[in-house]
């Protein structure tokens, strides 16, 4: 396989994180025990979180430990604020929904940050409201939301934020000794650039400290499963050990480009390339300037002419180069992932592709 | 790594499974479609379960694929009998009672197959009882159940079972067209030899069908995730690819040595030289050979002078040998896995290694 794949994730792992995943290893021994321990370590260093957070991965999709961490930390007791600008603010509510937790929703357009004076007008108007939930950058289209200000909003309300830092972590900057939030819930194999097949949650040890035996399910109960790690380092269920290793890899590959701040530069030179090649051949940002992240581009194909999805796909697939549909309810776009052990190269080869289709 | 693990799994694993997980994959592209595709066949046909059961994989351990079919399949209107003979029974109840649903159990020695009389007797004393879950080979010990009994015990009783065939599943045949199963619940890595990360249920297409919405799990909805497979070939979540290329590689090398009834034969010509050769040094099995599975071997050491488990693990793991610790709660055992991508020259290795030490 030599595919170059532009997507939001899985995307394309570095060599060093193929070859990781080499190696068997036995779930319970010393070796296996200090590599998890090496994995939690970096994770929280990551977002700046050893003060008051712990790591606690999980095994699974990012989904899961969106349901995990509803599961553990909310009960009938509580209520849910979910802010949606796109598909994964949606897929919290269903969670919600599914898991029978009280919860309510604050809607923005597909192509609007949320409105943070509405968020704190909500939280004024509804007191039961005890847990909030950000998207911080939606996959759906790219959009970055306003983590800061939507964190001190929640904070000055008394309230408790969970973020779906899915797509952000490890490109935009997350600190947690600086912006208060009681969870990050985020995946493997998105900015991290490992390969899918685990999620982790870095939760406040006084927020999880309060949440033991919450959640009826035995598997997503994040308490019991930090609680493991904490006792003999291992994992409470069987691990997915070439995985952990990867990531581990990649956690190592990140540290040694020089941390977030240097991978969001690397994306944001690529997303350059890209937008600028893309507009030459009249294509558009979907997003304005100001709410777009480097990590996913949302395009909209040129007017006057009908515009075929599959049929673009399919010649770029033809070359080995992949791209993904576009996932909005409201307009017909395709989206480019910018992120990935690709090279600045790589993306003018796309660019130049689909000029010439 | 040069380890050899004699562990239960995850396990030792074939260059060429490794092999496969060198490469990236799209999640939606078509390569990786055809890829889910021929997973899924290749399961059902194992159990020749083509023209009742669909195969449903699941990201995560063989815990995440157990919780899911009880949620999935079991509701307040439902009482499930969990039989039990070691630590994965007890297990299934402790899921059960988290999920807060109905149950009831039939415990037994861990030295004990399940007793199919007292099975019997019980459902004919409680008509409430609705499902009944086995496990096939408890891992706790090595013990195989009589599964053929005790589904014709459930279906007579006109009661669906449940399996839990994580440790068998690959090597003791399973036959979907002759034995009444309504869900058989596995993992990848044990006698499939895969890598660790994906678990799957092979499922009456019948009783799948009636579990619309039932799930209060979005993650663990075995029927939404049918439907998803079904409607398009992806999956609902992101994918472990990597973890998803292997096991298909390691379903082919299964079907390349003969299928599982070679396998079988592997494992229990292993299981006799480690049997043969660890009682020439005094130690013995800690089962009776009726009901000994050749998958996991529990050893009892010698009497009459003290066991020192830590000791012969770290003498054994400074040689790259990996054993694990007994998991019974009435005596001091260890176990030793006969199943992963072994040379029976390793066991005579481990033997030769354990009367030195």
């Amino acid at each position: 396989m030599t595919q170059k794949l532009f997507t939001p994730g899985p995307l394309t792992t570095d060599v060093r994180v193929r070859r990781a995943m080499q190696s068997d290893w036995g779930s319970r021994d010393t070796a296996f025990v200090a590599l998890t321990a090496e994995l939690r370590r970096r994770l929280i260093e990551l977002a700046n979180g050893a003060a008051r957070h712990t790591a606690v991965p999980l095994q699974g999709s990012g989904t899961f430990i969106l349901e995990a961490a509803l599961g553990t930390l909310l009960d009938k007791e509580h209520k849910l604020l979910v802010l949606i600008n796109g598909a994964y603010g949606r897929r919290m509510a269903e969670i919600a929904r599914r898991l029978g937790l009280t919860h309510t929703t604050l809607e923005h357009w597909e192509h609007q940050p949320v409105d943070v004076d509405a968020l704190a007008a909500e939280l004024e108007k509804d007191s039961t409201i005890t847990h909030v939930s950000l998207v911080h950058v939606e996959t759906t289209t790219g959009l970055v939301n306003p983590l800061e200000a939507v964190a001190e909003a929640v904070k000055t309300a008394g309230r408790l934020l969970l973020v779906d830092a899915m797509a952000s972590f490890g490109a935009l900057p997350i600190d947690l000794a600086t912006t208060k939030i009681a969870a990050v819930l985020a995946s493997s194999n998105k900015a991290l650039e490992g390969p899918p097949g685990l999620a982790f949650a870095l939760i406040d040890r006084e927020v999880l400290g309060d949440a033991e035996a919450r959640n009826p399910s035995l598997s997503f109960d994040l308490y019991a499963q930090w609680r493991g790690f904490e006792a003999d380092g291992q994992w409470r269920f069987t691990p997915p050990v070439q995985i952990v290793a990867g990531l581990v890899e990649a956690l190592r590959l990140l540290d040694e480009e020089g941390g977030p701040v240097a991978r969001f530069e690397r994306y944001r030179r690529r997303f350059d390339r890209l937008a600028k090649g893309l507009e030459r051949s009249g294509y558009r940002l979907y997003l304005e300037r100001a709410v777009q992240s480097p990590i996913i581009a949302t395009f909209v194909p040129p007017p006057g002419r009908p515009f075929d999805f599959t049929g673009l796909y399919e010649r770029l697939a033809a070359r080995d180069l992949v791209i993904y549909p576009g996932k909005l309810t409201d307009a017909v776009t395709f989206r480019i992932g910018c992120i990935g052990a690709l090279e600045d190269r790589d993306f003018d080869e796309l660019v130049n592709t689909i000029a010439e289709l």
